[in-house]
């Protein structure tokens, strides 16, 4: 039986793992990959305290390369469920399974169902994060298919660095008094392009664009653990990133907004620290 | 007016500054130190994922160059006092002050705890600026009560104007050359009075003094803003770092455990997008 299992390989994962290890419990770390796709894609990420202007594959480097030069291992296995049995929690992998006194999720965000040409083009004209990929659009053409009216605010902001701005508002109650933002009301139903982003495809038309933000919010992981608390599609945690099962933490962007690798990585090494003092209380 | 003023120079107050940038918004950045000494003297940092094995010297550079190469300044200046005054905040810096609409809070730990006496004689001749209040002890009994060498030339100042000057130093290499400078090597235990303070206690004696100049780097954060809950020395905030008092925000060690690099720079990007929702909000 481990002390802790982690699941998700990302920065909020990759940072509960180093904690575990200088904490010294045992600890087993699951990733359906070895790094974060997301993190790999992210075009230049310029806030993520002491790598200025890193790109997404530098930064998924640095955090691998450290990992592994304190001999961290990561389980690329897909977990299935997880289920509280007789004081512990274990998880099924295929047909497998293995034990925890604590879990650690660090799921990330699962996209939405993806748009045809999202996933290929993701990194290379497609962003879901206007904070770290907004300045890159300086006075370009950008599309931003936003799904929920609480991230009007990050519209606003892409509005003030692009040129233009094609907005897709697919929600009620659209509100956006930027000059330079033109609505488009159709969803949007293919991205094309060759190398990068060319253009998006939508019932009627078409529209030629540099780059896309896609600003969506999270799908529930309440399918993996049974019983979570999911609220807004993200799990719900307290400032110790204790979900509302007892022995489960929860860190990263599943936690909630902002999606930001800085911020997942403090939340990994405060979920592991609650861990820690869950099982010295436990025992 | 800023949109935001950042009030620290520690990993929170750093990650606050970049994301405030990178966001567009307005803002100060004030600390009383250009790095955290706290920082710079950790010897081996492990667990700041994707800079293994650091030093506490290396991550200071490293936060330092990474604010410097976005062109990200800060004002080195100790702010005495924050002040709500009609739905924005007043910092008050020696005789100037700067007007925010929202203020994030990154005040470390290293807050001494009050002397008794000292937040009930505050304003009542005890004071925290010299540059303020000096004037108002003009060839009076003064006592400086000093933590730090940097401010001696606030205690020369201080001895050029009041009649008499106990100058408690609590650091090494003490150098006041002032004829009317009173040594006591002693630490104040209390500040005694009625209406106004009269007399500073310490171990083996008292002093009759009009006022008293308290000169430190780290004002506790309830003495500085007026209505902060603090809970167990810590600055209450929920879930996006916000306080009780809408419009501020705090970061990092200020606001409770883990007191970790790699948690305050994940609560410095925080605080900063709840700022920015904040804001967005209230227009």
């Amino acid at each position: 039986m481990y002390d802790i299992a982690i699941i998700g390989g990302g920065p909020a994962g990759v940072s509960a793992a180093i904690n575990a290890k200088i904490l010294n419990k045992s600890y087993i770390w699951l990733s359906s990959r070895p790094t974060s796709k997301k993190v790999e894609r992210a075009e230049l990420i310029k806030n993520y305290p002491g790598l200025p202007n890193v790109t997404g594959e530098q930064l998924a480097w640095a955090l691998m390369h450290h990992t592994e030069s304190m001999g961290i291992g990561l389980t690329e296995e897909v977990v299935t469920g997880v289920y509280e049995t007789g004081g512990k929690f274990t998880l099924l992998v295929g047909d497998k399974d293995y034990d925890a006194k604590t879990v650690i999720l660090c799921l990330g965000v699962e996209a939405a169902k993806p748009v045809e040409g999202e996933e290929e083009f993701l990194g290379r004209g497609i962003s879901y994060c206007a904070t770290c990929d907004g300045m890159l659009y300086k006075g370009k053409r950008i599309a931003v298919v936003c799904t929920d009216k609480r991230f009007e605010h990050e519209i606003e902001y892409l509005c003030s660095i692009a040129g233009t701005c094609y907005v897709f508002p697919l929600y009620r109650g659209y509100e956006i008094r930027a000059e330079n933002a033109k609505t488009v009301l159709k969803s949007p139903q293919k991205y094309e392009g060759d190398a990068r982003l060319k253009r998006v495809i939508y019932k009627g038309g078409s529209l030629d664009v540099d780059g896309v933000f896609i600003l969506k919010s999270a799908i529930s992981p309440a399918t993996l653990v049974h019983g979570l608390h999911v609220a807004d599609g993200h799990i719900a945690v307290d400032r110790g990133c204790a979900t509302n099962i007892a022995g489960i933490f929860a860190a990263g962007d599943c936690t909630g907004r902002p999606y930001q690798y800085v911020k997942a990585v403090g939340e990994g090494n405060v979920a592991v620290h609650s861990a820690v003092e869950y099982m010295a209380n436990a025992e």
